[in-house]
């Protein structure tokens, strides 16, 4: 378990933060989402529909970027980079903790019939932080 | 040229975004940093320090998504994906013009003797947003 600096530890409690994967060709995406960092194991966690690409992304290239800008201030910031992996949430488990995060959303009204949702688990590997 | 959506044109003016590069080894690298959004061409540049990871990652895998965030919404964001072409700066000519988005900063005075600027230009292939 990789630690989180105290200075940066906050930047965790955000909304949202910019998760980068890789595509099956090579290439980059980015896209901003809501997690759930857990302070016991030290893992950041992600709801994701089925449907979207950086699902299909993590599922072929289970290796991502997070990173977390301080709301207050762009110039601090938090990466927390390592490999992912991916688990079922067919009942929508998980989906209803991050919705807890975020005023009691219902994630299952953001998507489609047919889709359905994993967790994504990202288990830093190397931590990097910039600002004071 | 790939066009902006007239909805998300302001958020090119914002002081950071989050640009996602690729190493080697295929791993994910995403990090905030200065940008210039040229309107003649639709390009988006950045000067990099020639020995950050994400210009070595730029040079060996020229593709990169850059993600900005509207300072006043955080679910409100653009994705631009493609290639990056990467070109000398040695004399800070492009560095200069940076500076001076950013309040005149010299940017010779952030990097360490030895080290030197590159030109990294994101010509957007695909263009993305999220919010209205």
């Amino acid at each position: 378990m990789t630690s989180i600096p105290a200075s940066h530890r906050l930047l965790l409690d955000a909304q949202v933060g910019v998760l980068a994967t890789v595509s099956a060709t090579g290439a980059p995406q980015a896209t901003a989402l809501w997690f759930l960092f857990d302070e016991a194991d030290g893992a950041v966690r992600f709801s994701l529909n089925t449907a979207r690409q950086k699902t299909k992304n993590l599922r072929t290239r289970p290796e991502a970027s997070f990173l977390v800008l301080d709301p207050a201030n762009p110039y601090r910031t938090i990466e927390l980079r390592g490999s992912v992996e991916v688990a079922p949430d067919d009942d929508y488990a998980f989906a209803a903790q991050v919705g807890a995060k975020y005023g009691g959303v219902d994630l299952r009204t953001m998507d489609q019939p047919g889709e359905t949702r994993v967790v994504a688990t990202l288990r830093p590997r190397k931590v990097l932080t910039w600002g004071e």
